[in-house]
């Protein structure tokens, strides 16, 4: 049987992260996230930064509608990491029931485990004061800041799934936890699983 | 004290008008659905199939990308229903905690009531099966059905509400119903309230 597997889609500054991990602690299983990051290092050879910026943001070229930027030669260092990490996630998923945040999951997982696919959002104001709470001011304005990283995620979504993000539909649950709070948030996922 | 309303917007035979009349019963509070057609008959004069077809999809016309069709002159027949659909939500909110389906009224109410604004939607083959059992056969095949439901839903609500509809960010919580069940989204939704 496959196993039972939660994948978190999220608005950057929503929370989901927590949520996730939230959701995880409560059912007793684990939560992938930065350990994805982790993994890819050992297993990729690349620098967690240049990980953490490429494997799930849209580099800048594309950003700019670049699509075939540099791949006249082949699929770029980007595209390598995202057939590390696909099967990365497929093997977690083999693993053990868990949870995983992020990283197209939802679409990679599709049809090789028993998901249950959750997507948290909230309005940008609230995201705002949340993101200076929790990584403090930068030069950049928060909502700019939230603006592009929104963007970029669902640029490289996109890219790699031709998907949309954020389409309620491509989720079982979608969620605002602005407006519901974080602990609600937990509740009601966990009681779906 | 604004009164608290629960809104539902849902794709065509997603279950999503018989969960609202569940969560409504189990709430004790009243559902408005076929009742504000009944209403909309009484104050605008119209005839009741002329309404069920007018208030919650676009007309052909416009369907076919004709926006100002009939619109040299004034406004149309439906923008008049529109009107008058608009104040009667506003006064169903006012006159105190209540379920409204469909309409736009998540939109109608966004300032003017304390909403929880849902979405269900499901898979197409789900609910394929769901409109055969609920509403028998047609000519039409029942994905063509759905796709052309859901499309005139789409269009009337982005031409009234300047909104994108089944986006995720505009509802506090979307759940699949086929993937989840009736009575789970019951139970989530009436949760919430």
């Amino acid at each position: 049987m496959k196993n039972r597997v939660i994948t978190f889609s999220r608005e950057f500054g929503s929370g989901g992260r927590t949520i996730a991990k939230k959701v995880a602690e409560k059912l007793g299983i684990p939560c992938y996230d930065e350990e994805i990051i982790d993994r890819l290092v050992e297993e990729s050879g690349f620098d967690k930064k240049y990980i953490a910026e490429e494997s799930e943001y849209a580099s800048k070229s594309r950003l700019m509608g670049l699509i075939l930027a540099g791949r006249t030669n082949g699929p770029t260092n980007q595209d390598q990491l995202w057939n590390i990490q696909y099967k990365m996630i497929c093997k977690l998923a083999e693993e053990g029931p868990c949870v995983i945040v992020g990283r197209c999951a939802d679409y990679i997982l599709k049809d090789k485990a028993d998901c249950l696919r959750v997507f948290i959002h909230s309005d940008i104001k609230k995201r705002a004061e949340r993101i200076v709470r929790e990584y403090g001011e930068r030069d950049e304005l928060p909502e700019q800041r939230l603006n592009n990283k929104d963007k970029c995620r669902a640029i490289y979504y996109k890219f790699y799934t031709d998907m949309k993000w954020g389409i309620a539909t491509n989720y079982h649950i979608s969620l605002d936890s602005g407006e519901l709070g974080i602990d609600k948030c937990v509740e009601l996922i966990t009681q779906l699983y």
